[in-house]
């Protein structure tokens, strides 16, 4: 039986804070389509989590929220700037262009998963031309897809060329409580002018949700028919919203995600492969030949190269140190 | 505080067999997107339900599975045959046009919410012309928006001139359970030509899960893509396929809708208002004016005037008889 | 050899003037993509036609024109509101929903291809929800699609309630050039609120070619990008711009549909079939049934049956008195 | 006032022989969408020059050609194979993209504008997986972007790989005529297994028209429909035929495609600045500083800086011998 404790942190279960709040929501009758008390609840307790007064949506999918976030910044004809190997460039199978009509994505460089400055610079002051899509949003992911996490002031000065020509600005916070335990403050993003945020839920243990919050307001008129349309408004909302209740009011969502970057830290400590980007958040990225990724498949534990070609390790909120000291010690044995 | 028992089938919570087998799936680490034991598992049980060797895929939302079924059926400068009320073409947020690129509806007239045979060949014999969006698809539901049940024959019927031609075809099965508690056999759709069906979990009891179901083999190549693509491949798929193992192993599926359906023709019973369809699955239509259903709101019962003018009461599996009879004693002070 | 001349409005030849001024353009090398003088000067023509300080862009195709300012002007899980029989709802294959990406068309009546004030009225007033697209643009046309004409006292009272909502407004202008010649104001247009105008240059009697004018100045941001993107920003666009040139400097455009318009009224005059729609352009919709037709057909000259069940015969620039006396008698003798 | 005659092929006129042939068939009434006689002419003279039975349409613009094209080849969740500075990339605003709902570019490198054939094997032996779009398409170009010819053979090598796995060939033949002048047998393309050509009639020296050759009879069913809804089934349709009859019938389509050859030759043979790529069609490609081409513009003779950062000069039909000595002379000037 393979074992996929780091293949993702998606792998994992759902945590007891977010399962219990959901069977305790499951009892009467209720309106739909996130009419219902327990959505108005959580919609609640994101917004204090966060210090803002925005609008918040409960959706299945974290692929389409981003997707629908995009397509609400950008027309058809226009372009979003991301990390190169940002998942909505890599890893959602054009799901921007499909929910964006062919919305375009400028691909930026940068190390570690963090945009680099010179480089959106240099995109944002190219000239407006009818054969090229311009670009019209910014899209950041904090904690990056390599496991590092941007500071509310390294997310500033990216974010403040953009809005100064009038962008928007998207937010996917697949992993958000991950860099929340890392230190990033989320209260501070509402001062950043994000103006739509998906809070991860699935990646930190709960059943499969993800949060929008919409803190451009005009963007929330008839938000509830785009989310309807693209098939992300569920009629059984208590489902989606009960999870972030149950890991928001006990602390869980980001105590899970500390517990998580540690787990992330001790396997670094144990890692006998280089490891190429700064642990900061869930997930460590090892160099390691093909021929021994290939043995380590065979010892049975599952692990994915990834797109600069490391391989990643991610840890979760269900990773035990007993599995990180078990991965540890077959790792050493095919170093 | 509103009373949401009959206003549809989507208020009530989900049943205890759909949720301990949720919460039972709930453990260890596991491979993402659909290729876990679990998804196998429920897969398998949805083709001995249904008799038929089909690709099964689990996803979140019944008008994403719908819009997705005639984007794969229909190219965008053609067109599906529907019911003129069917969920896709009146429910859905012009869905089917989203996912599938502008493709047309060609609402066709019926009875009851079934499509009249004489207007479903009148259409089929139209000429292609290019500045009108030609028909390749036929889409059914069974049970209807009007609570009726087509038989496999009055199926097969419809479905008939559609295949001659070539055309694809697909079944909303949102409230199959209910279909089939009312004596539509459920082995037979194999046998129908039926190229796309959605099984509904969400109406029949389940947390929010819709299982596709795809019979023309050539249609599964790269779906899991295309799922992907439309945010409707859940990274956490035993979420979405756990519930239909505990509702299919214990027969709680077809029981809990012939409960449904059973609460329906309670209601009829007791109906002091005139009925206008056939109660054949759990949706009563009765005839009430505006100042009624006023008061009907003003007491406390929530419920819809629908397409027809009628105004619906939907029971679920959650209906009890005790519901019934209060609604039914309120209903007669107010007629 | 079947006889055209009555068949459409595109199936003349194009004027001299427009063919002329064509000519006239093709000499030289010149800057591409509607940044040449040509463009320029066509441009100016038809600001001064209209008197308003405008955009305007030369494309290749009405339907596609039409598609794109109504994608502008709506969100895809929006709708616009537009006459049943409006070209962008009956004619052009859905392209509306395929360059808007699924968005709606709510489908008003109306005697004579006028929209029913109360209708519209009743449209507007219903509730925004979620599972439908509500309308957020008004789709007119003038002159309509049965040969009638609106005054801009009539457009401006289905305007006013929409404009009250913020929704905007298109205007096609497919036979702009005949309503003018039947004493439409072309000056009043700016001062109706329409935001997006598209001047038929192909039905006046051009080569293919149609002006779309950009009343709404925040519309006309990045609007190269998106006729690029939708194939409508012609690379060499001298020759959609110079039939304008040669069509409104020599006052072409409106003497040639006062032709039009006087042709129909004199077929209107030898018409041995009952005239439905006022005849006030340059169509005429007769009630003959379809034995009729077929004989009409084998006489060699070729019309269509309508959307309301009429005959339409259309009348253009080249069609010469000749040639309605001699349909006329043909008519009267299969009457 | 600035020189455009090397900007681009597109900024010249139309060829006499084209508006000749434009003009001849601008007599009477004829049907509409295709379907009148000068387009069968204009299509048999097609399916001449390429020795074979195949479909032809002919259409306004080469950008929605191809992005039909693409979108008939590809599913959205599909990608097509395209050199990374095919025109489909960098120049059309993401029409691809547009046209077919998201469909993915994967972007090939390759010297002087052909894709490099390790680099086409190493993407279609790429393992499909749900989360990246697959290869469905190759899309190919000739005359290449770099003013470089591909041999059938060549070509033949590139799609064998593709076909053996079921996948769809375009071919962009903007500049066909050029690599016809340059050798490359228009005869060979139909044994080349090419699904759907678009043959360039702007760029050619025509006014704005594009020939789809649909090879693939299958592709072809409602194909009408397709160009209708995508705004390229032109209702004029003769002024979009016309120019290739008189090009064809004349033999000029080659002819001044084998004239604007020669002059990019004899610019060659006078540029001070280094060549790039090999000069075997209508552009040349040279090594030239900033300030250099500053110069060179403020000289008043406007071309643009490409895609691989060398300065482009494109010949057509127009170029005269004496403006390629003038430039010569200001381009030593400047050097």
């Amino acid at each position: 039986m393979a074992r996929y404790d780091f293949a993702s942190d998606n792998t994992a279960p759902a945590a007891p804070e977010a399962v219990e709040a959901l069977v305790a929501a499951n009892t009467g009758f209720t309106s739909g389509y996130g009419t219902d008390p327990v959505t108005a609840r959580a919609g609640d307790l994101v917004r204090a989590m966060l210090d803002a007064d925005a609008e918040v949506r409960f959706v299945a999918s974290g692929t389409a929220a981003n997707a629908i976030s995009l397509a609400a910044l950008c027309r058809p004809f226009e372009a979003v700037l991301a990390h190169e190997h940002a998942h909505v460039c890599t890893d959602e199978t054009g799901a921007p262009g499909f929910f964006g009509q062919g919305l375009g994505l400028i691909r930026l460089p940068g190390a570690s998963g963090k945009i680099d400055r010179a480089a959106l610079e240099a995109a944002v002051t190219q000239p407006d031309v009818s054969y090229r899509q311009p670009a019209a949003a910014l899209s950041l992911t904090n904690a990056t897809e390599y496991g590092t996490v941007y500071t509310a002031r390294a997310m500033r000065e990216l974010i403040q060329p953009v809005k100064t020509r009038g962008y928007g600005v998207h937010l996917d916070g697949a992993r958000l409580a991950n860099a929340a335990a890392a230190g990033f403050d989320l209260k501070a993003i509402a001062g950043l002018e994000v103006d739509l945020l998906v809070v991860g839920g699935t990646k930190a243990g709960m059943p499969p949700t993800e949060a929008v919050v919409i803190f451009d307001r005009a963007l929330a008129r008839r938000f509830d028919a785009r989310l309807k349309q693209a098939g992300q408004l569920p009629s059984k909302g208590r489902f989606y919203a009960a999870p972030f209740i149950g890991m928001l009011e006990t602390g869980a969502f980001v105590r899970h995600a500390a517990h998580a970057n540690a787990m992330a830290r001790k396997l670094a400590g144990l890692m006998p492969f280089p490891v190429r980007h700064p642990v900061e958040a869930n997930g460590l990225f090892v160099e390691m030949d093909e021929v021994t990724l290939k043995r380590l498949h065979a010892s049975g534990w599952f692990v994915y190269r990834f797109l600069d070609g490391s391989v990643r390790f991610m840890c979760s909120w269900a990773t035990t140190p007993e599995a990180v000291e078990e991965l540890g010690e077959v790792l050493r044995g095919i170093a």
